[in-house]
């Protein structure tokens, strides 16, 4: 019996990855983890027959990262946490030009030094696990080698910070190889959630489905890469998205 | 006639960059920029002949930027500034795993806002001049593709900032690709110098003298690449390093 924490998960993606790995038969636990309890979250809590738990958490807060930590080893008595999605994110625009961005360090911190600080805190509890999967949601955005396919998008902190995102989840991969550990970057394609904007590619259902079918299928051996998803249908979709399940180059 | 400026002038590679280039015949001006007059810097000035002007730029502050920027149109008399090296930068450190590293969103601070402050607060004066090249000092460990290969150095934040930085220039690249301009990333090898230590692979001299040599040689068809130095003789070096003068890959 699997327990998750997905941070991010007041809504858009990370409220559906809670709710479709809470309807896991094999889960036993989904830690709900947000800045506060949504009413998507208590819908899910209440639907949950106790098996999915709020906890409170500011990613930017390495203290609340800690605190989190606390309250969800009490919550599990014993037993580790098996994966963890570091969903949390933002992504600016900057409709004037790179020379206008302004939110450079602020990106930075809510969407990379973030994920560090609450995968470095929930470490302890995912050694215990038996999966010890973490799944950083990136974006095919922040790859280096597809930049000017994508240039068209004015998001240039997103992108920067999501190329370091993906450093980082390599960086830890290289350092929990060892201990059976899974560290794997995922670019759940464009999303119609908040983020995402109406006009995306996916729906929140498509685009969850997607991002846990990689979450669930990837072993150690996957770890230190980058997924993209794979929707079907959109395997060879024309234009800028294509959802093939590809490894996204660097 | 070309003018110059360089950040993280104080010492080492960008002190030696600055002198490599106050004596080309074909430079008018070099700006020496650090957060402070180094003894070195003075040197430099006292035997320049007026070639060498310092400019007081901490380049974590946007307003320090501006300001510097403001002080070079000022000497350049409606000239333009030529090359921009972006120099300036550190590496902290993290002996006890990266789980325990604290540094992160200063590092990232430091390695790449700053590189967007000094290029943005310099960028008019960059379109006035007929070069418009902007060299971002990266590093071959900030390649996500060769990270197990440098998985052996502990300075996670330094690598994740520098892919971010690599990814900030190639941003540049595409937003002023049509205007002519070149960015490019410059890895200069393990250098000799207080960041590098004493047991590194170059000399200063040999350092500088490569990463002056890619400056000159890049065109606008190179921009958004990223370039490690080539040395003589460690083109096909045992070990970790390298200096074939190839791109590195991302």
């Amino acid at each position: 019996m699997a327990t998750y924490l997905i941070t991010g998960s007041s809504r858009g993606l990370g409220l559906a990855l809670a709710s479709i790995f809470a309807s896991k038969p094999d889960v036993s636990k989904v830690f709900a983890a947000a800045r506060s309890q949504s009413d998507g979250i208590k819908t899910l809590i209440a639907n949950s027959n106790g098996k999915v738990e709020f906890v409170q958490l500011d990613v930017t807060s390495q203290e609340s990262a800690k605190k989190a930590a606390a309250q969800v080893e009490q919550s599990l008595a014993g037993k580790g946490l098996d994966v963890l999605i570091n969903n949390a994110g933002c992504m600016p625009y900057t409709p004037d030009g790179i020379e206008t961005m302004n939110d450079l360090d602020e990106t930075f911190k809510i969407n990379v030094t973030s994920v560090h600080y609450v995968t470095a805190a929930f470490l302890p509890l995912l050694k215990k696990g038996s999966l010890k999967k973490v799944a950083n949601i990136s974006t095919t955005l922040g790859s280096i080698s597809k930049a000017t396919t994508y240039s068209v998008f004015p998001v240039p902190a997103y992108k920067v910070s999501k190329t370091a995102l993906n450093m980082l989840t390599v960086q830890y991969s290289l350092s929990f190889a060892k201990e059976g550990f899974t560290f794997v970057a995922v670019s759940p394609g464009w999303v119609q959630t908040d983020l995402g904007g109406p006009s995306a590619d996916l729906t929140i259902e498509q685009g969850s489905n997607a991002v846990s079918d990689i979450v669930l299928r990837v072993t150690k051996e996957d770890t230190g890469k980058f997924f993209n998803i794979h929707v079907p249908g959109w395997e060879h979709a024309e234009g800028l998205n294509q959802y093939a399940g590809e490894n996204v180059p660097w």
